[in-house]
């Protein structure tokens, strides 16, 4: 019994003209359910609420605010002062109803007298979800979308506001990824990364604040244990390739595809020779990199039979 | 006898590397020819010194200067303080080159005094060129390129100067087109346009002013002299599609595929149900668009007869 009427459509139907009732999720509040189901137009503004909240309860001391926004994930809703406020539909909607919030945050910040000493970080964990159509969002030039290691399905804004400390409006073209927040919140914080397990994140703080380059020179892509490309500088290198999720059968490339990501962001045309210092580079850097991987205990499972 | 000399490779193998040498064409100044084969590496910068030497002899009446730069169309040249400077390979010096020639002119408008009545319109004649691959260039999203009737082929920017008159830093998301350019500079000018034949330019002036939307509510997409594709308001229809030069057989639609601009810019998915009223409308200002349509002599032949 989930509550979603014999009404609904199948999949990917469902998406265009989505109804709350159904999607029968729980709202919960740590490990409580509150709500159900949750009344998704108003999630965002609900969220960002809560957000300001927080902000202004904890302006007094130290505070780490992790935000994530159910939307732009379909099922896609947005509340009615936003409903048919877009030239891009549903989808675009729910971005404005976004882009409305985070400036309700950074407001909230300068009203509360913290901008200056808060570092705010806008990103996303993956790119569109193609098989959802203009519902799941566009990858613009890049190649692919969620679920596939091109470009289009890996590559995220990363948008970071620290007034005074952060020099704005530029547009910095070094590599970073998400694991990085981690190392870069830690050393703003004044701490230390673990030094028993081997740490992913690279240190941003000096790329951010306009002191010196990125200093991330390569990137690993995965798709669940298994590693499908690598990028060192420009080039990146595809051992395995997969459109996105739903193809049964992944594509092997031994020797590997390689695309200059400056010159073709978009992987239209692998290169026909690679440079070969590039492929020895390339080598050594995976077969260290491979070296340092060592399985861990999965976190979710460890969760699930507490 | 074109003094290409027999080491030159063919079509587009020619334009990652190419050699002045392979292409022997004629710089001219009004119709005779002063330099062959042209100097192609330094041909922005002369283009640029002589637009500033232009402005500068003018400055003290009204005038219309039309600066086509050669690039970025193939082959593609830049001079050396500008090769290897981008991270985009040659295109990608070539823009940067474009860049600061555009600069170098918005400034000499400023040091003459000419800034606060000029109008500087920046704009491209089609999309990339896609057959010649990272050469071409790239239309990000949109679909197809030169010589479709795709967004992608048609589309390009359209960038606006005119500081005290035009707002500065603000996007308008108007449709307008080249043939507009015509309309607004006469009447920019305090002329009128001739009243003797079909014009299909309009008035820019109020929407790049902002004091009101553009005025244009459609547009009818030709490859030679046959309609391909229509749009009204955010809803374009194609009749007839090709992805480019070089595809022997066009696709015709019948009914049109119809696709929404502003949800799906990318024109990925076609409507399955257009709406009856705008296939109504469609079908009633193609009609009237049709019969408008008066064929004119040539003046490109009746130039090559004189």
């Amino acid at each position: 019994m989930d509550g979603a009427g014999e009404d609904r459509p199948a999949n990917a139907a469902r998406h265009p003209e989505p109804r709350i009732e159904w999607f029968n999720v729980p709202l919960m509040r740590d490990l409580e359910i509150v709500e159900r189901p949750a009344q998704q137009t108003t999630l965002t503004k609900r969220y960002t609420q809560e957000a300001r909240e927080i902000i202004r309860e904890n302006k007094d001391r130290p505070f780490f605010l992790y935000l994530a926004y159910a939307f732009p994930h379909i099922p896609l809703f947005a509340s009615e002062d936003f409903l048919g406020k877009s030239r891009r539909g549903l989808y675009g909607d729910v971005v404005e109803e976004l882009d409305w919030s985070v400036g309700q945050l950074l407001d909230t910040l300068s009203e509360e007298g913290l901008a200056d000493n808060t570092l705010v970080f806008f990103t996303s964990d993956n790119g569109p979800w193609t098989v959802m159509e203009e519902m799941g969002g566009s990858a613009g030039l890049l190649r692919g979308g969620k679920g596939s290691t091109w470009e289009g399905g890996m590559r995220v804004p990363g948008i970071a506001w620290w007034p005074g400390t952060i020099p704005g409006g530029e547009v910095r073209r070094d590599l970073a990824c998400t694991m990085d927040l981690y190392t870069t919140a830690i050393s703003l914080a004044g701490g230390s990364v673990p030094e028993d397990r081997e740490v992913d994140g690279i240190d941003m703080t000096p790329m951010l604040k306009g002191e010196g380059p990125g200093n991330r020179g390569e990137y690993y892509y995965y798709r669940g244990t298994q590693l499908y490309a690598a990028r060192i500088g420009p080039h990146k290198a595809h051992f395995v390739e997969r459109d996105g999720y739903g193809r049964s059968e992944p594509a092997v490339f031994d020797p590997p595809e390689v695309y200059h990501l400056g010159v073709d962001p978009g992987e239209q045309y692998a290169l026909e020779e690679p440079p070969t210092e590039v492929m020895a580079e390339l080598e050594e850097r995976v077969e260290k990199h491979r070296s340092s991987i060592a399985p861990v205990e999965s976190q979710l499972e460890k969760k699930i039979e507490e």
